[in-house]
């Protein structure tokens, strides 16, 4: 009598049998909509986010498990760039009826490890049938009443930071693109694979009461960055020699790169400014508060890479010390 | 400086600039995530849905109004379902890059018309480009503390009702696809476009304890109706006489419908049991309090149809009073 859409949910369902009960969550599954239960004092927190096959992964190049891991990283990493803390998440799974085995079964599982390591259970979902994979997750965080920080706050002579080194991930795609034969372990590709959103530092920062304003950096940072700008009515000027950048491996294979212009510095610098799915926090901090920021946090640095200026204009300052409006080379899906 | 995303952006904030400052959405459009204050007393409810062009919806046969309003209202069905009120919600959008112009400005007119009539604003959302289009709407809504009906609350011995009559977005579907020449205000062509959630009914039925479960009729009677048998555990009779079921014009071109088997009248029940996108209430009261049910709730009726049975059949009692067991010919994605 089960119908083949009820034997996807109850495969669903497997997910998160154990997490739910500790999270608030009263109805997960199974039902018209989940029911939760926010605490007082606390702001609920939402969020979605689409990955799409083609357009955020390859099913040729991605692992079932990767996809599953990373569909709910960045959306959790949504959370952590308001200072708040993921509680659950809705699942719409749209998928070929050939992948609803192993591929399904593995990329589930990357699903589940995440959420287990996010501390955030699947509440409920939507599935239907497509001839590719789309994904689209929303994730219900809580953040304590008036604590969010907001991409709006930049003031005008604020520190812009950064935490971790920027271009990772791009670099990870690069190379899982080439084939490079490199060990699953490869930090590069670990970060493009199954990236951690740094919810720990976002919640200590948002605790300290210490950013202006906060963003995670998805697209990359020549993108990212005039978004907060724009949020602040703020401009920036960035120093390129500040930027803590991958370290690219000094392969023949990467002179080919289309990313490269001149030089294996320039590779780098290119990488981290414009390079997406990095997941790193980008803040800015008063000069007056900045003194109480760590240069680590739990081993992650916290590096300052320029200041905000009055609007109009955001730049990059070269390591010659030339100045040039920073380009926007990120991601946008409409360009 | 503006990325075309960006300007997409700019198009969507313009949806919900008045309705949120009542909803408590603290931040809508243009951060990373939105904040939502939920009330004492109350439960989050939350639920997502797909909509997709050529699963759910054809670009050549459905207006982009009617896409709009549609992908809203039967989202917000769900949350109608559990007896809650919409709060907010958040909007997925892929589209191909030639939509962003006149298709998008209609999408978001209907949109529009069905956020400020459902009270539901726009609280954020992500877009991003696709082939075809696919959304992905999430509905956050709230209930009194402990008041949600679930599914799995049916009772052997419980009356099942459906408010209004079934079948009529089924047909009203059928219509357009045979380019029949109707009136835009044919009213199965307005089921079928633009489908208006019970939340009043719902609402109500709730506030008066009167449901042991409900649910919505997205996916057509004999598809739901077992849905709600397995949350609960039992089995039900239906009467087929007594389903209400949409007027079918006697017009030749639907004496070569795919549904019609035998006659015209089983081509209504058919279209009773097996239509989808009704979007009808599908609920369970105990014999006791049955007489506390209106026949009509401000102008839509109230029917019996069967009675909750034990677990391990579903059968409809066909007006000849032979009994066969219900066929599940609603709609299933993976079927």
């Amino acid at each position: 009598m089960k119908t083949s859409e009820a034997n996807l949910i109850l495969k669903l369902r497997a997910v998160t049998s154990k997490a739910g009960s500790k999270s608030g969550i009263a109805l997960g599954m199974g039902d018209d909509a989940a029911l939760f239960a926010s605490r007082p004092g606390f702001q609920t927190i939402l969020t979605c986010d689409w990955f799409l096959e083609e357009t955020h992964f390859l099913r040729r190049l991605h692992p079932p498990d990767a996809v599953g891991w990373k569909s709910l990283a960045r959306a959790v990493s949504d959370i952590a760039a308001m200072g708040g803390q993921p509680r659950c998440f809705l699942l719409s799974l749209a998928l070929p009826k050939d992948l609803t085995g192993r591929w399904l079964d593995q990329f589930l599982s990357g699903l589940r490890r995440a959420s287990r390591k996010l501390h955030c259970p699947l509440a409920g979902g939507d599935t239907t049938r497509q001839k590719k994979v789309f994904i689209n997750i929303t994730v219900v965080g809580e953040v304590r009443q008036s604590r969010a920080i907001l991409r709006s706050g930049a003031k005008i002579g604020d520190l812009i930071y950064v935490s971790g080194r920027l271009g990772g991930a791009d670099l990870g795609l690069q190379l899982l693109r080439r084939k490079a034969r490199i060990s699953k372990s490869d930090p590069a590709l670990k970060r493009h694979l199954y990236p951690e959103p740094r919810l720990a530092l976002a919640h200590w920062l948002a605790d300290q009461h210490l950013p202006t304003s906060m963003m995670d950096l998805s697209d990359g940072l020549s993108t990212d960055l005039p978004r907060l700008c724009e949020a602040s009515e703020v401009g920036a000027i960035l120093e390129a020699a500040k930027i803590p950048k991958v370290s690219v491996p000094k392969w023949n294979k990467f002179a080919r790169s289309r990313a490269v212009n001149r030089s294996h510095s320039d590779l780098a610098l290119n990488l981290a400014l414009n390079g997406g799915d990095d997941y790193e926090l980008l803040f800015t901090v008063s000069p007056a508060r900045a003194r109480w920021l760590p240069t680590f946090y739990r081993g992650v640095p916290l590096t300052a890479i320029g200041t905000i200026q009055r609007a109009g204009f955001i730049l990059l300052a070269e390591p010659d010390g030339g100045l040039k409006p920073l380009a926007q080379a990120g991601w946008d899906p409409f360009e």
